[in-house]
């Protein structure tokens, strides 16, 4: 047992494990990204004292940290290694205010998403960042990665739903941010810095959150099959362009068609060979989709409508079902590309271009309502190769010319290290690692992870 | 003439003025703070290239730089002093694209945020911010102050609108912010802490931002009246706690409403003491205005409900005729407490019993939508007493109890300076600072606002 182990034991107790089955796991997040050595020991934070003992340790003995949520990630970002403390939020799962009147609540960063969401239903509330992950990632960890989700074209991501954050520094100090008002302009808005920081800057050990009333209304649902996929992205593209706002839109290419087919037995392909799903709430749900199907049916979709909640459920079941589906076809290396809306036609041209030119295919899901897209590359054994890295490059240089981004909800972690100044240029890259200096002098916040 | 005015001049020609009158002019902005001295010069940069020309010279000579937009800034945040160069980007006034597809625009800071709706408008789109300053404030000063409105309980704050920004950094460097997808997740949040940042980290020479489509359907408007402010703040907070959610949502409290009578020759105070005026828009307006009278008819007030867009206009008259009636009472030191919407009443009792304690009376307007107040002090004078800075600094004090903030959408330029740490605390003080450093080490920019 190292010194700095035992100086966690002292200070933590039981909170402190170095039980191999747990330090293994921690080599690993939802990326299939695997460190090539185990962690220290796991320090489960039950409390803001105990995130700060332990950094305040890991400062005076140089040890780095990584600060882990679920580990439902994927990009590599909690993943623990060599000489490092993996500092779990997890077991910081309270809910200490609801609070309907303001639509705030304020919570530890443990929490689950969907589970957060279960207690919020209770009083007709909600959260609205939610990614397809909400039932197994925390909210923290939804936090630190800016996640999305289905619903954030008409509803925002993790970034519009947060007010205010406790922090604590590397140093153990700990800083309050934000607020509890809708407004506020006090200062540099490092509330926002936080939000997809990505566990480089500081440990989130509170937050305060929007939360929103219940939809009222009906929720129109539509399920459209297309010849193609450029097809169904165009119908995206028109109905956005047409002054729609879905609260779900969502596109599915052949590929992953194909795969839903084989894993669940089912025939979906045989009705088109792209599929898109789109859903409207609110009060004027049932009107907005009616106009959505009519533009579907005028690009050559074939689609159903249904105000019915159970039928909705059938129709959005595809959707549901991709990730498993995928998952069984071999390892999955997800990407995430984000493109300005009316270029998602072109970013799939750009897709199967490169199918074409690496004798690959590349499924792909999108969040089509905001221009974000999950190309998948499936190989065998752990290691991404080479080959399908080269091809995820040319991916990131598409979206980058179409005016998009690498990544528009999973983050940098370490596998998208790479492009990082690609994106940013090397002058934002070098203002973005000073500010990270700023809140992390010694370096021992994720290091390796991003920069 | 310095040295430095001669470089400016050399480099820039006739964008650079030593005219005493525009000199003079520059020394104020519209919260009646005035500098004591008046700055070197002026630039009017007319593109990037200006600005960038601007920033190496200030650079070289270590000479500060305060950036300007119209000046209608109320915490003096854009007022130039001895030895400053003055850094307007109101000539950059161009827009670039206006995408109706992707609704996006790419707009150069000095254009009017009034003007750009003008231009939207004609294409039934419109930029959600909305600050009553709207015709007369610039977009890059919207951004930098991260501007509210009327609007913003409904469509967010300037930093909802903002995709990607141009920055040009104090040693003349360009940066390219954000992005123009909808989402993304590269690196910090650079793009976020820009807006906001008044003028202290770096000039914004040109924004990428969000646009809406115009939301169609009828608007529902009520003008509410009551006996007292704190029966009008409690119907407010009912609206919101019922799960309304009103485009506008405004009050005003017995001193404003007797200003305007007294400026307009009006008789709005027989009707009651204290005024409300709730709008509603999209497609269940008129039911979600049936429900909110309902409420305000059960707290007491009396109003009337209107579909007629000429009808509510006269509806809306008051708002709109207050900042002028109070202005014509004497000097306006208008403050912008900001407290979570519960709180609302509250609040007013804060005010009520700062009034009484210091024998002054403190008109109050409230964008009650979102717990933003403006409580306005009038004084002889240019200088604000310091007996109104004490009952200021209890507003303060109470507003931050609430759980609120000092500054709902004004900033805190100079004027606020002073309770900045009340706020922000410490430690967060210093780390703001030190990322002020990381974008400009040598402190030309702004030098004495905000820190
Ligand atoms: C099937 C599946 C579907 C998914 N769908 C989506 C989706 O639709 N949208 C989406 O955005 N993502 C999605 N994800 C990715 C993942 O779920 C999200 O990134 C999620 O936000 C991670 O939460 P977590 O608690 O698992 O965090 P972790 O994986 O544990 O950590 C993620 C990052 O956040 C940091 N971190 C975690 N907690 C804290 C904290 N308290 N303080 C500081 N830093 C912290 C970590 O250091 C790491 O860098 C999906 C993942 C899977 C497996
Ligand atoms: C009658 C009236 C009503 C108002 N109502 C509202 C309201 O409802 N909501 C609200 O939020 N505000 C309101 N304001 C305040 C003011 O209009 C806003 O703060 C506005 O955003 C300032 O824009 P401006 O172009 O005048 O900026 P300026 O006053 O010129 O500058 C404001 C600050 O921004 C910085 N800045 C300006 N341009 C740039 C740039 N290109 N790059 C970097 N920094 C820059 C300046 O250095 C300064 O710190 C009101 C003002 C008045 C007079």
């Amino acid at each position: 047992m190292t010194e700095v182990v035992a100086q966690l034991i002292e200070a933590l107790g039981d909170a402190v494990s170095v039980d191999a089955a747990q330090l293994d796991a921690a080599q690993a997040d939802k990326s299939g990204h695997r460190s090539g050595s185990s962690p220290l020991a796991i320090v489960t934070a039950r409390s803001i004292d105990d995130v700060q003992a332990t950094l305040r340790i890991a400062t005076q003995t140089r040890t780095p940290v990584v600060t882990r949520g679920a580990g439902t990630g994927l990009a590599g970002g909690a993943v623990g290694g060599s000489g490092e403390i993996m500092l779990s939020t997890l077991a910081m799962d309270r809910v200490f205010e609801i609070n309907s009147s303001d639509l705030l609540a304020v919570v530890e960063p443990g929490i689950l998403n969907g589970h957060f969401n279960d207690i919020l239903a209770e009083q007709g509330l909600w959260f609205a960042p939610d990614p397809a992950s909400k039932a197994i990632s925390t909210v923290g960890g939804n936090i630190a990665t800016n996640a999305g989700g289905l619903l954030c074209a008409k509803y925002g991501v993790t970034r519009d739903a947060v007010l205010g954050l406790k922090v604590v520094l590397p140093d153990g100090r700990l800083l309050t941010l934000g607020r509890r008002s809708v407004k506020g302009v006090t200062g540099l808005d490092l509330t926002a810095l936080m939000v997809g920081s990505e566990g480089l800057l500081g440990v989130i050990v509170e937050a305060t959150v929007r939360i929103r009333r219940a939809v009222p209304g009906t929720v129109a649902t539509i399920a459209a099959f297309y010849l193609g996929v450029r097809d169904a992205a165009a119908s995206s593209a028109a109905i956005t362009a047409a002054g729609l706002q879905p609260a779900v839109m969502e596109l599915i290419d052949p590929h992953v068609l194909r795969a839903i087919d084989a894993f669940h037995g089912s025939s979906l392909s045989q009705r088109g060979a792209a599929h898109l799903a789109v859903q409207f709430d609110g009060p004027g749900a049932e009107n907005d989709a009616r106009r959505a199907l009519e533009i579907i049916t005028r690009l050559g979709g074939d689609a159903d409508l249904t105000t019915d909640r159970d039928e909705a459920d059938e129709l959005l079941a595809a959707r549901r079902a991709a990730h498993g589906s995928l998952a069984a076809l071999g390892t999955t290396l997800i990407e995430d590309v984000s493109v300005p809306r009316s270029a998602l036609p072109d970013m799939f041209d750009a897709i199967a271009d490169i199918e074409k030119r690496y004798g690959i295919s590349i499924p792909t899901l999108a969040h089509a309502g905001d221009g974000n897209l999950h190309p998948n590359f499936i190989f065998d054994g752990p290691e991404v190769p080479d080959e399908i890295w080269d091809a995820a490059g040319e991916l990131f240089t598409a979206a980058l010319k179409l005016g998009g981004t690498l990544t528009g909800e999973h983050g940098i972690g370490v596998l998208k290290k790479r492009w990082l100044g690609d994106e940013l240029g090397d002058d934002q890259l070098q203002l973005q690692r000073q500010i990270k200096q700023v809140f992390d002098p010694l370096g021992i916040l994720n290091p390796g992870k991003v920069f």
